[in-house]
């Protein structure tokens, strides 16, 4: 029974790793459509969450039966309920991605983005993307390592977002307050979303060490 | 040991039930710091926020050791699975008042919001607020109906944020750009708040019944 237990443990981390690229290569072409007021790769965006959504539906229930039927205790339990928890972070990162896909369709067949600030999209795109990977690989190989890598490319998602308050903010706006709500919006999008990836780090670090990294190593995404 | 079961997670729900009331009345003072530039109900609502976290923390912990030592099944399993699931949205009500509160700070002495908003804001607060003891009641009584309810108080959110857009967008805005970033996140935070109550009722249902409400009766938040 127990290697059947670990069997199905296994499948549920490839399930959420599963989902994590699926995050991540969403809000890849959801940062596309944005970029090139593409609305096909929009509606694809759009439409393929349905997968993560189905995904994440699976995910729980995998969880819910293991502990019903196999009843872990310690370790194993901890990997089960840490489980349960980073569905909801990366089915989240699934539904921020709709959101921007969503907003580059909204604008159609206008651009949302006024070019002076298409560099930081590209670039919290490109972060993003890395952040689902990363996550997946932390996931599959649960090393502590590799989730304080994480917190590395959550400080670059942040600095891109600080950076973009100031391109609104502290310079002359040129491009209205449509612009300026849609931009502040979008940042806080790919913001959330690293922040989503980072707690998927924490809960991996919970499972293998049994205790929260300190603020520290990994801050509490806020 | 049954009985000694159900005490434990009766204990559980109020520990739920208590972060819920918590968080709306974090956000209540935020709502007033915000409109009145109250800088010490700000750094109240901010000190205060640890509360919550710590509340967060031993619930976590209460509902890890009902799985570890009682090993329930069915409805009770579900009910503790469900009540980690809760945690994380009651957490993240408390930190989107304290995002509030930290706007408020941020830019003290002045007011955030140009007076013309201040109507939308101040029904926000009071919609949160209620929204907030909801979820406390609906977690404590179980009742399906009242957690139907809790979808009416978040439709009167979402028509504020999207009235705020309104507002932001296809009138003459004369605030300014800086006005207008600090209005779009403060809705969101919100709109934020009203969706993780709502979230908070599905699963109450799904603890009662065994299913998640369709989307007619409770939508997901998105």
């Amino acid at each position: 029974m127990r290697t059947a237990y670990h069997e199905q443990l296994d499948s549920l981390t490839s399930q959420l790793g599963e989902m994590c690229g699926l995050a991540g290569s969403a809000m890849e072409r959801a940062t596309q459509a944005l970029l090139q007021a593409d609305l096909v790769l929009a509606e694809q965006v759009i439409s393929d969450h349905e997968q993560i959504s189905a995904l994440s539906v699976r995910a729980e229930e995998s969880a819910f039966v293991l502990l019903a039927l196999q009843a872990p205790v310690a370790g194993d339990l901890r990997s089960v309920v840490s489980s349960i928890q980073i569905v909801a972070d990366v089915d989240r990162m699934g539904a921020l991605a709709l959101h921007v896909a969503k907003i580059a369709r909204r604008r159609h067949p206008q651009h949302v983005l006024p070019e002076e600030v298409n560099g930081y999209f590209a670039e919290m795109g490109r972060v993003a993307v890395e952040l689902g990977n990363a996550a997946q690989e932390v996931l599959i190989t649960r090393d502590p390592e590799k989730a304080a890598r994480i917190q590395e490319e959550d400080d670059a998602m942040d600095d891109l977002h600080r950076h973009l308050f100031t391109v609104l903010m502290d310079r002359e706006w040129k491009h209205g307050v449509t612009a300026a709500v849609d931009v502040t919006l979008l940042s806080r999008f790919y913001e959330r979303f690293a922040d989503h990836a980072v707690e998927v780090a924490r809960r991996v670090i919970f499972q293998v060490t049994g205790t929260y990294p300190t603020e520290e190593q990994i801050p509490t995404p806020r």
